[in-house]
């Protein structure tokens, strides 16, 4: 997320209650997980394993549960809780804005749209021309939507990313991440009936142009989805996934998070990719394999009794 | 679909630019894909291999890419490209009404239903008598739904169909067939919370009488659904699926296009159902397989690390 | 379900046209399914071999299908279908109330609670303090929501139980069962976007403080869970489950009804769980199996090959 004017660093560690080291003049222009940083960006880190990870990228601020060397025209913002203090700052500059009636006065929506009956719109959603939202459709703030893009009755763009953190010394074990990105929507999409798309953590969750979803479609948070791609009902999409151009996933198919699916990949119904796969082939399978591999495996497992009768009759 | 009145073949001719062959005094009575076709219907064929199953089917006017001999008594209307042509056909005599408020002036609500706050009902639907609607549903245009029926909050009835064609050199490559097709609910159905049931493209999605849906159930463009089924939640149906009387299908099924169930047939949880199976039996896995065999199957898988064992020691 | 103020036995009796043996002074104080009855309660039975089950269980009065001797301080009511008469009984005190606004009067919202547009509230729902639904939720009547909870847009809470009495020899064969069970949810719960959660039959749907759903998920009716779970996208849970706390649940698992997940399990992303597991352990699998056990297996399933190879080779 960008902040809609640079904020010096310096109110940012009064904020938090944060003690400064390194460059103390800096100015923040936006604040973003560890894996969307841009130089200007604040980010956060609380596991050790990652601090360098955090420290060398290109985050301007870094906020972290430990005093350690600064690197250079970088500022460390040292605290307790890392993570509690980037919710409070992304709480602090996107807070929730309740709304005051179904459709904002500060949605912008182009000519030739039309909103059917019960649609919801949020606070400084942008919806291009020509487009058609059916009844019922809920679009939380700050969602994007091309031109000429049509969403069946039910949907949800933009709801909370499912993200949290556990902290199992205390009652109630689950701290929410707040969400600051965003859902946008490119040209000529088509979005079935009751999809849900959430918006990211704290990048930009994307459905490419001409891409078109079944219903009852699942997009998770930060999820990037190519251009003419087809999903067939009941897809699941896990948190930041991205899905190249072209791809085809048929009925119930399970993705899960932080992978790449290959442009022109086909995936058959009901299979589940755990892990990134090539583009230009067909795969089945939960786990998903190549589908002549899986076709060749179902057949095998066919052949076990008769490799236990020959066992039998060969070594009686 | 029937047209309100019948239509000269001139007339189609001239709005679609095309050149007529054979009978040009047709009038033509509906729209409708070739395999929903009655005489007096005008359908579409663009793949020369499906040619001779257009041309001989029961339409009366066949919208074709290539001048070829006219069967008796029929009319071609020749043109570039079929699929535009019958778009462009749907979308002028089943051109989208944009609603004017929640409850359709035109729609007709039968005595003693009772229609729960944030409904949507769409122009011509027609809803028989005792029926319940539970908030925020959406019934779009032409949906029929028949007496004492029951429908859960957040369900969509009438979603366009998710069909397309793909013209690859395109930049947007997902063309829209628009669907002209109805949604048709038996007497006595309950249909749970956030299910979908897509209208069908050219001809009718029928729910027959005494099927009860469970939430978040998905079914496709013009799929038929027989009397006296149980479907547990989450279970997706393909286009044009037929599913016969008092077929069970537990939670998370999954059941392919164009195929058959047969009656009384009973699907176990999480199984796919990727062609047709006969009924009166049980089935079970993914792709499914008659219950006892699959279960054979499981049994034998596990005795794979006991042959390892006895063929190593046989061979040694 | 607890009735407002106890009813004479007698009364029951003459609504129901039943004939009365044993105690015939009891008061009744509620109404329940045999495995969710008190003392006080009326229950049912219409299957010899569960007579004695319900006979012996604590219920009070017991709607029979037949004259058996009554146990001690109880009453028997024998008539021919005891089902309806249940389901007579539950209407009668639990009717169904039309809505006449999308907040409903008689429901009580906590201090601080955010509704956004389009949610509906039913009759005698109570929600906490600081809770924020999303719009266009629907929230049917006597659900009772903790503090500090969010709803995410287009979820469903109290949707009727999916349970139906078979009848065979009739035309419409599914009977269904009317639902008096409730929706409770406890604090700082966070529910996803187009989520189902199904009232109990006559007990209570209950989603412990602490825990996170995301979207798409179906809790059918009665089931219990814990504190501190977290459930990814598109999960069902079957009816009466009881999952224990801080299982974790990942995209599109489906649990069985009537079983237990114990305490800290986690499932992997679609498995199928068709009976109890133990806690502290992660599975994998349709059906589920602990997921080292279901590895192995299909580490032994790509090994057929090569044992065929081996048969082939030593017995030449």
């Amino acid at each position: 997320m960008r902040f809609d004017q640079p904020v010096s660093v310096q109110w940012i560690a009064e904020f938090t209650g944060a003690r400064m080291i390194g460059d103390t003049n800096q100015l923040c222009t936006g604040i973003n997980e560890i894996h969307k940083v841009s130089p200007g960006d604040i980010s956060f880190v609380d596991f050790e394993k990652y601090y360098d990870k955090c420290l060398y990228s290109p985050a301007t601020v870094i906020i972290i549960n430990k005093e350690v060397a600064c690197p250079e025209g970088k500022t460390l913002l040292v605290l307790d809780d890392p993570f509690s203090a980037y919710v409070k700052i992304v709480k602090h500059f996107r807070p929730f804005e309740p709304a005051r009636q179904m459709i904002s006065d500060s949605a912008q929506i182009g000519e030739g749209t039309q909103l059917q009956p019960g649609v919801f719109i949020g606070n400084h959603v942008q919806i291009g021309k020509n487009c058609l939202i059916h009844p019922n459709v809920t679009i939380y703030d700050h969602t994007i939507i091309g031109d000429n893009t049509i969403i069946h009755a039910g949907s949800v763009l933009g709801a909370d990313a499912f993200y949290f953190k556990r902290r199992k010394e205390r009652s109630i074990q689950y701290d929410k991440l707040e969400s600051c990105g965003r859902v946008i929507i490119g040209n000529d999409v088509e979005i079935g009936a009751c999809c849900t798309i959430d918006k990211g953590v704290s990048g930009d969750t994307i459905v490419g142009e001409g891409t078109k979803l079944d219903n009852h479609i699942h997009i998770g948070h930060g999820a990037v989805i190519g251009r003419n791609c087809l999903f067939a009902a009941q897809v699941g999409i896990g948190g930041k996934a991205i899905i190249e151009d072209e791809v085809i996933l048929w009925g119930q198919v399970g993705v899960s998070k932080d992978l790449v699916i290959g442009k022109g990949a086909v995936v058959n119904a009901q299979s589940g990719v755990p892990s990134s796969i090539e583009g230009g082939q067909a795969y089945f399978g939960s786990p998903a394999a190549p589908a002549k591999d899986k076709m060749k495996e179902l057949f095998w497992v066919k052949q076990i009794p008769e490799i236990w009768k020959r066992l039998n009759r060969d070594t009686k």
